[in-house]
Parts: structure tokens; sequence; C-alpha cells
């Protein structure tokens, strides 16, 4: 095609609102901020778990904890305009993921009490440089900015007008309700950051679902087990079901949950079963896998709660993601749409253990 | 279901698939076989529409009618591997799409009458070679494969074990029901091309939802009216609100509906008001231009109602994306969940209106 070069500039600019003016900005830098979402301090403000205390990790685990799955800045402002400047590591793309969700930013505003959209941060290959929001009028706005979930956040700016409030504030949801899982849990296949399940859970019930998710490799290690029991929580959720094999589960869940249960011995660990797999309606070995993963895990948390581990609990992921098959980009990965059926299921039945432990 | 008889294929060398297995396979060019999903026939097999035939079109226009959104291959095969190897024009990635809605292959297979997915081709830079699913049983399996929604499909040949039988049928769906939209229409931000809402009606309903879905170029040009009403079809739907400004929707609906009425006076025409822009929740501008774009087109199919323009209707979309703001990727665009929700409010509305017209 002849003019494709000019047409893509004009196609993909896309949005056919009047062209903005120029308002001044002034950068905020968030690595001097206190970010939310984080399970334990890094070295690095961006990544999840600072690894090198944990050298026995396998290395794709190290490398998915600098990523910044679930983690924001909490912040104030009378700015009519909000923007951003930031970098990642700039991995390569995933087929299943928006680059809105891998690498971009997602931005809420509490309104009447609710978190509430206000504008992504439209990633560029390495950096971006976007504004977010515009247009707003002069009070002073409680923001939620979600960081990446997908690739390791290197810098972030947060651009405000000139003359214009900010002021970081803490973490403001309550307790530490550590998720242990696969990509599910990280966000695949969220469409934006905020969108990611444990995000929801934490924006839509005031507590804290703190992520750690790691795509593909939520495989209970011992080295993981033992990282894990290093970070306090008021509550353990193990949602990592779909990564290890069934021989996996059967060698080291009762590592973890041991693990667990003897270092924080009144802690509630919840065990969620795996989604069902999409690609399993016609692949016959991909159906078959996820059932014998699922039964592996009745077994083993049913052996450990015989032999008396306490304040364990299992829930069933028979239709976390309704019945038409519709719920997920590749027949794994839960979209908005499998997310939203997975959290109708899962929120009444985490909220009403956490409620046994006054957690609420 | 009429089965057409077999066709001659073109038969090309199968080669070596990045597979687990050792299947070795024939690849079968779809570019001689019948497509489903056309509105006219093109030229170029997987174009949308042949636009030479309207130089007037703004050059996006014609641009966007060659990406293959809505465009599918229906077959049947007792092969119990599907694979495919395609081309696209290879456009920039949009922030806001997954890798595989904008250039990947959605496959769905036949089960109980009803369309369940089956599986995805995650497409490469410019070409994909994948296997869709693998390990089925040796059943024939009606098969129904989307192209790739927001790219230009330069080549397709899909793969099916070497002593499988494959039969091309022609387009499985009822009646010929063309949406003329935006970007929404065109599939923007469904997670895969079988998500986008046309597909999605044309499965759950057996009738054919055509898709000219054209991203940010649905202005109702007199050159766009001339165009449409040269394709024939038994309902007209007009979903392209969220592209022209307040000031295009007053001059351009009375000539667009009045020459679909006057070409085809019996058709009924049915508008559809523009979703919520979530971006609008703070920016106040934004705001306001949704609700002038959907002001006016509520004026003017009013006026053309009142004028005596018959068999005219209009969708009002006050609640199509939920109250809660999280069914959008980027605040313009729906996922998936916001497709889910537009869909349990319009479809009702879209079938109703169409049966009273005996289309059902």
């Amino acid at each position: 095609m002849r003019f494709l070069p000019i047409l893509f500039v004009l196609i993909l600019a896309g949005s056919s609102l009047p062209a903005q003016e120029k308002i001044s900005l002034k950068y905020i830098d968030a690595a001097d901020l206190p970010l939310t979402g984080k399970a334990v301090k890094t070295r690095y403000p961006y990544h999840r778990v600072d690894t090198s205390a944990y050298p026995a990790l396998p290395p794709a685990v190290k490398f998915l904890l600098t990523e910044s799955a679930g983690l924001a800045v909490h912040f104030t402002t009378n700015s009519t305009q909000i923007a951003a400047r930031w970098c990642v590591r700039a991995e390569k793309q995933g087929s299943n993921l928006t680059p809105i969700a891998q690498k971009g930013l997602d931005l809420y505003i509490r309104h009447n009490g609710k978190w509430v959209y206000a504008g992504v941060g439209r990633p560029g290959d390495s950096c971006g440089n976007a504004v977010l929001v515009r247009n707003m009028d002069h009070s002073i706005k409680e923001c939620l900015l979600y960081l990446p979930t997908y690739d390791e956040t290197r810098s972030l700016q947060i651009g405000v007008e000139e003359n214009a409030s900010f002021n970081a504030l803490p973490d403001p949801f309550r307790y530490r309700l550590l998720i242990y899982g696969s990509s599910i849990t990280q966000g695949a296949a969220a469409s934006r950051p905020g969108m990611a399940y444990p995000a929801r859970l934490s924006r839509e019930t005031g507590m804290n679902f703190l992520n750690l998710g790691l795509s593909g490799n939520g495989k209970m290690e011992k080295a993981a087990a033992d990282m894990l029991a290093d970070i306090p929580a008021d509550a353990y959720i193990l949602d990592c079901v779909p990564n290890p094999s069934p021989v996996q589960i059967r060698e080291r869940t009762a590592y973890l949950v041991r693990t667990l249960r003897q270092r924080h011995p009144k802690t509630p660990i919840i065990v969620v079963q795996s989604v069902v797999r999409e690609i399993g309606n016609f692949d016959r070995a991909a159906g078959a896998r996820v059932a014998e993963q699922n039964d592996e895990i009745v077994k083993q948390v049913t052996r450990l709660q015989q032999s008396g581990v306490h304040d364990l609990y299992l829930i069933r992921g028979r239709h976390l993601l309704g019945t038409d098959h519709e719920a997920t980009v590749d027949g794994t990965h839960p979209t908005d749409l499998g997310f939203d059926r997975m959290l109708q299921e899962l929120r009444p039945v985490i909220l009403d253990t956490l409620r046994r432990y006054g957690i609420r």
C-alpha cells in the first residue's frame, strides 16, 4: 500500500478529540515515594522481592520478581492534568497481553468512596511519556497509579501542573493478604494493570491483596516456600495450581503448607484450585492435565488437613470462568470478563474465610 | 446446515512445525475457499471492500477496509491437529490490543450445536506459524477460523494432518446484517478476533452480522454512505456515533439515512448511540463531547423519523458498559467484559427489531 506510513499515524493517533493546549508540568520521582502493594521492602523500589537473599530460587522466579505487578503510587493532587514519564526493561511483547497491561500505567481516582477509572498511560517501546487524564476540575483528587504488570519498571516520574499540590500517601489498603500464584495472579490477561484480579480485590474491599504472581513459575519450589514464609501476612492465598505438574503438586504442596504453618501458626492458608483450561475443550491432553492438577491439590490439602494442619482451606474452581468458554484470551488466561466471573465466585468465599479471623 | 460439494483445494507441501509432536501436515490455501463474513466480493480475498470503486473515500477508510475484521474460514476436518501459516501487513502494534486480536487467528469448533472456543494462532511479527489445537479425537469437526481484526491478512494456509479430510463450507450464518461503525465495531478491544461483538452476535444467533467497523473513521462521509448503500443487506446497523464530531453528526446523518432508505426502501435501519466514554469520568471535555454526540444523534434520528423516514430505529446507550467504569481497556474501547455487557443490552433490542421483519 503506497500511503502506509502517514496513515499509520493518522489511524493510531485515533482520538478524534480536538488538539490540547500545552500545560507546563513538574515531575515528581516516584522512587522517593512510598509504594502501595509492596510485600517487602526492596533495594530497587519497583521490584516485588529482593531475591539476592534467596540464591536458590530458580532464575525465572528471580526475573519475574523484578516485574512491578500490583505496585502502585498513592497520592493527592489538585492538578487538572496528570502525566507520567516512565521506562521499563522492555521485554518481548506477550501475544496475549495489551501493551498497556504489560508495560503501561493505569490511574484511578477516589470518587464518593470508590476507586474510579481515570486514564491509562500508553507505553512506548522502552519509555513512555503520556498524559493520563486532562481537563479535570481543580479539586483535590486522591489518586492510585498502577505500574506495569509484565515488565520491570526502571523509572517513573509523575507529572502535575507546575503550581499544583502533590502529596504522597501511604498504602491505602488494610491488612496484608499475600497471593502466591501463576501468570493469572500476576495479571494475564487483564486489559490494564489495575484489572489484575489482586488489584481489583484491593480496590473493591479496601484490603491489601499483595501480588506475588509468577508467570508460568508459581511452582512451589522449596526456595519459593522459604521466601514466602519470610514475608509476614494476615493470610496466605495459594493460587499456583496451574503451574506445577501433578507430580510437583504431590511432591511440593506439603513442604510449602507446613513451612507456612510452622512459621505462622495462626495465619489462614487458602488454596485455590486452577481455573478450567479452555485449551482443553478439544485438546484431550490439556484437558486431562488440569483435571489431574486439581485432583492432586485436593488430595494434598485433604491429607494435610487430616494430618492436623489447621486453618487450611481449599476453594474449588469448577465454574470460575463461567460455562460459555468465552472468558480467556488464549484458552488459559482470563480476560477482564474471566476475572470478573472469577471474582464473583472467589470473592465471597475468600472474604468469608478471612472474616473468621477478624479480617474485614 | 447446507454442505457444499467438496471444493478442489490447493494442497501445499507440508513443513515441520515448531511442535511437540512430529505430525506431518498438509496446508490448504484459504484464498481459494469461500469466506464467512464477507459483505461483498473483493479482488483480494481478505479485504472487506474493494475500494477502487470508491475513489472519494478518505484514504484512512480505504486502508481500514483492507483489514480482515470479521472474516473467517468455515470448514470440516477430522484432523486431530489444526495449524496455520499466515502473513499480515504487520501494522504497528496498538497499545490497547493484544497481538492475538490484532493479527492472530481464533478457532471455534461446533459442539452440541454451539460454537466453542478451540484455540488461537499466536502471531509472529509479520508471519505466524502455529498449531491452534492438537490432541483432538478423530471425529469430523466443524470449524470456524477467524482472521486478524486489525491488520491486513496477506496469506493464510490452514494445516491439517496429511491423511485427514478437509472440506470447505459456505458461510454458516443466515441473513446479511451490516454493521457500519467505529473501532468498537471493528473489534477494539476484544481479546481475540472472535470476541469482536459482531462475531459474537453471529455465533450466538446464527445470523450474519457483517463487520464494517472502521477504527476512528466511521464518520458517515458521503462516499461512505454511497458505498454502504451499494451493499445489499437485510438490516443496516449504524454504530458509528463515537467517531464523527457533533457537527459532523448534524451534517451527515440525514444523507446517510436517506441514501440507505432510498436505495433500500423496506430495510430496517438501526442507529445505536455511543457507549459512554470512561475517559470522561474526570476529563470534563471528553465527557461533554460524548454527551453532545449522543444528543445530536437523537435529534437527527428524531427529525428524520418525524419527516417521514420509516423503519428507522434508535437504540439508546446509557448503561451499555455497566456502571462500575471497569469495562474498557483505555476509557474508550470495551474489553471482552465491556462487550459482554454491551451485548446483554443490545442483543435483545436488536433481535426484537429484526424479528418484526421476519429476521430470526
